[in-house]
């Protein structure tokens, strides 16, 4: 098939979501629709790798530096909300959910995978916070072991800067049905309960 | 997240195999390798699109017209493989199944979709068989209706022509268990048996 083919299938197969099989697949759709898909987006994957970088105050990822939170003085300059990537960072983006600063970790500590202190962006984390002018900083990492075992290291270190340390709070997912959780989310939200 | 970034998820949301929200996964993740995969992809994506051409023979996708299967003398030129997609034809070559000629329709006849014989590569077809020296077509379109149909109407079409006209024979998938499979393909491949 050509080795020009053979590399494009062997890149698009290490794009997260395609797969070797789907790769081929993709490979195919994007020759029969060369110009309408295929020359737009090496064009698009050219244009966004020349133009965008992490922020260098929170680790976003967008195409100014401060990013486009960072510099928004509309924002809530108060408070920080602590995630693993920046795809979590988009998450909340997308449910509006915060209106205040982010700071990406980039990733979580992690006994298994050799992930220390040291390899995420924390000490930034202590210096933003430091610096003054924060009331609270919000830990948003995953509830998994890993991201929960991350914002306990977090606030302990935290600590001695005497802002707020808060946590996302576990319950039941907006229009899940207690049938599909599993039992711990079904105790955190039980415990968590409110007056209806 | 800057124009730059939403055009490329856009772009990226289109090709089969990605959706919106694994396109901004793949976005992030190409991102991230951004010298390692996002640029390489850029310009294989490039090279790939300007090198690559349909074969003017049988419909292959190739960087040389004809394509490197057409022109292969060791191959079996009285034998021309009907398929319905270039991607059928990669599986057929993947499986070394196949040592003559390939023909691509570019799909099936469908009422349903408006697909018409003149819509597909017929014409060409029944040109190549007619121009002599072709002994056997193998009708290797779908196991669906519109596959069947298709079928039937190329059979009826080349019937003049005085050429064998073969179709694949259907049965138990190699590694297929029968509790898995349609009733149809388990009477097919009953009606099918022979001799173990
Ligand atoms: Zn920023
Ligand atoms: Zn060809």
């Amino acid at each position: 098939m050509g080795p020009e083919l053979e590399r494009l299938i062997l890149l698009l197969a290490k794009v997260p979501g395609l797969g070797p099989r789907s790769a081929r697949r993709a490979a195919l759709a994007l020759l029969q629709k060369r110009e309408t898909l295929m020359r737009p987006l090496a064009e698009a994957l050219a244009a966004a790798a020349e133009a965008i970088r992490p922020c260098s105050v929170c680790g976003n990822l967008d195409t100014s530096d401060p990013c486009g939170l960072c510099a928004d003085q509309r924002r809530d300059r108060g408070t920080i909300c602590v995630v693993e990537t920046v795809g979590d960072l988009w998450a909340l983006e997308r449910a509006a959910a915060h209106r205040g600063l982010y700071h990406v970790l980039g990733g979580t500590l992690s006994a298994l995978a050799g992930q220390r202190p040291e390899d995420l962006a924390i000490e930034t984390l202590i210096r933003r916070v430091a610096s003054g002018g924060v009331r609270e900083v919000i830990l948003a990492t995953s509830a998994t072991v890993d991201g929960q075992t991350t914002a306990h290291y977090l606030a302990e270190r935290l600590r001695a800067t005497g802002v707020a340390i808060t946590q996302l709070a576990h319950g039941v997912p907006v229009g899940g049905e207690l049938v599909y959780l599993d039992d711990g989310t079904i105790a955190a939200a039980l415990a968590a309960r409110r007056p209806a």
